[in-house]
């Protein structure tokens, strides 16, 4: 079942190695089907070397159970299907510990828009989660890491914030589909790349004007973008 | 029409990518025409594996017009077409998000002159443009960003100086032709990433003397030059 | 004799290279037989490329001597043999220089556990020998940065803490055989560039709470894991 | 004449390319006969991409004259020449613009021994060069750039110390040979990046023991080492 989606999904595991964001076997994408029903996801601790679709693990988002699949799937299944459930629009999710993401989020710093290259792809500041208590950790942890990534969005839209950083953990990013989370994914470290820079250059930098963060923003992703083939 | 210019262009944006400048579709190359009438262009957002010079763009220096093409031409391309009008002399431009050049743009500093290798290929300090003004984001953006290009160039030789940084954006550099303008390109982000480690070695850099600025320049590009094969 | 396990050792060296963390011939790595009798380990100052299972050398635990190869081991092999002898459980053995971990080992500075990264690898924090001293240097050096290593560990356990850096040198990593300790040295670089970052952002980080470093560490290496395919 | 150095000076300038030191042109490798009357060298801004043996060119030493070549000599030739009248015993050099190095020299501040990485290839300080006068540089200053470096290696041994800064400038290193003079400029690089992230961690680190420095090089060096296949 699910051929496609489980191609799409390999496919954009390996290139999340490919793009260089994946140190041993830390990272997995995952992608949604289109009824919103049934993820397809990596499984868990298995080399990048040689995977192949059919290792990819169906799993239920209502019941959390494994539908087809001889694997185990990765260990972050549970945060990825609270972000299905809840991220209404959200057809893929990438998680990684790409490095510059994951210093902005061992530092508990978000990363503000400090240029067009942010701009493009973040509509403001990437977000950090509160850290979770010690009760959350110990029952349901995976489950509670999305609970505090769906808290922070409270007041925030996140396709157009399509990614947050785990305090003393690591990113998430997501989008339309497996695809463009990698995507994302890929933008948010190099963004997080340049803002290391930046601050090194001028600690005092803040954010670009709004008017500058519309305008990126929304010739690629608004109504009227004008960016790209359309 | 202008196939061996499209197949210069081409290999130009390509190697961008090889030089490692360019993360996802962040990037493009162009190209004037011998009698500085047309330019051709990469298309906006198309990758660039299996890129070919037949998807290459023509596009009308006067009148901005397409000229020929199955494509969007990049949405830089008004930036481009304006730098073509203003500089003469100068006859292909690459625009990139080069991460170390960015971040200088970002931090919105210029990058002096702190030795040799900046010295062969930058004659004095790379300019940072202004911001522009919510009006000017607002209403022909990319023409807006050519312009404040061209204002921070009033005392500048845009042939001794083949680069600016965009505030909050990122840099343009150019040269003769396509070629040139990713060979400027590639030595402002090596120029870049040298300058910032210089800085957190020794904050208080200042530039090289005047002596030293004339004697790698010129041995390269005045009128004596004694540098490579001539 | 040991084919098996010198063609183990042999390819640990070349993922050692293959992950980036070996520069010229900086590097080694041994692998210990099942009776714990016998080490294998990378001849001295050979070339990577071209490197073959028969080169490598097979050294006595007990004595010190060559039992077979026509090379002379690893300067480091005295270190090694130490290390198994004082570390039960430790089956594989990696010494580097790779670039991050040993700008923190210079700096004389311990590696804290910043976030799940280093959690999943390191239960705590990365510990830092002592420096020796003249005599211990002067006279059977390499055998007394394996003393070191070991007075380090005296209320440490090396299975829960597989890495650690010799003061004004470099890191050991080791692991259950040969591959493992690969790994390990390939995660410690990791987290050791994801320090120096988070602690450029923010120089008063502190470490991970325990709960969170006991339930990343445990949920892979602990008596209930259920990381990865079991 | 001298097919075989021209064949190592070339794979020597390839080697180079291979290590990552050399970005677009900036770089040059040359070799020495046995006789020390002619040395063999990279031809000046030719692209390494199907550089050959013979595009090498041959340089008198006593008169700097072109005996062999079609090509014009790389533009640093006067410095390499004078370096082999100064430097008894050295056969090889290389210059790069390699970064990390490079920043150093622009931040013209010396290279302490911060680790037994360095201590094995670079017996101390790693020295920087004073500034060259106007004069020096507006007349002979590819002579002058060897001047400044002899006159730096007053007190020091070139054979224990091989590589220099030369201020605002960037890196020179030698050795006995081509291949031995690369190998120490990959060295170099290595040490100054190691040497960076050391200062950000721990700003006041000092050079390390003496007799730390004294074992590390004496072993792969002095006259009773042990380093390596002998």
């Amino acid at each position: 079942m699910l051929e496609e989606l489980k191609q799409q999904v390999c496919q954009a595991n390996l290139d999340l190695v490919a793009e260089g964001l994946v140190t041993l076997t830390w990272g997995n994408v995952s992608g949604l089907s289109d009824d919103r029903e049934l993820m397809v996801i990596k499984p868990s601790g298995v080399p990048y070397n040689g995977m192949s679709p059919a290792q990819m693990v169906v799993v239920s988002i209502e019941t959390g159970a494994i539908v087809e699949g001889a694997w185990k799937p990765s260990s972050d299944t549970v945060t990825h299907r609270l972000l299905y459930q809840k991220f209404s629009g959200v057809g893929g999710i990438t998680h990684t510990h790409s490095p510059k993401a994951t210093a902005f989020a061992q530092a508990q710093r978000e990363i503000p828009c400090f240029g067009t290259t942010h701009a493009d792809h973040f509509y403001g500041t990437v977000p950090v989660t509160r850290l979770l208590t010690a009760a959350e950790i110990q029952e349901a942890y995976e489950l509670n890491t999305g609970r505090v990534i769906v808290e922070r969005f409270a007041e925030l839209d996140p396709l157009a914030m399509p990614a947050v950083l785990v305090a003393s953990h690591a990113p998430f990013a997501w989008g339309k589909d497996a695809a463009d989370s990698v995507h994302n994914a890929v933008a948010l470290e190099s963004v997080a790349a340049m803002a290391i820079d930046t601050l090194a250059l001028a600690p005092q930098t803040g954010p670009v004007d709004q008017f500058l963060l519309d305008k990126h923003y929304l010739r690629k992703h608004g109504k009227d973008a004008y960016y790209g083939q359309r």
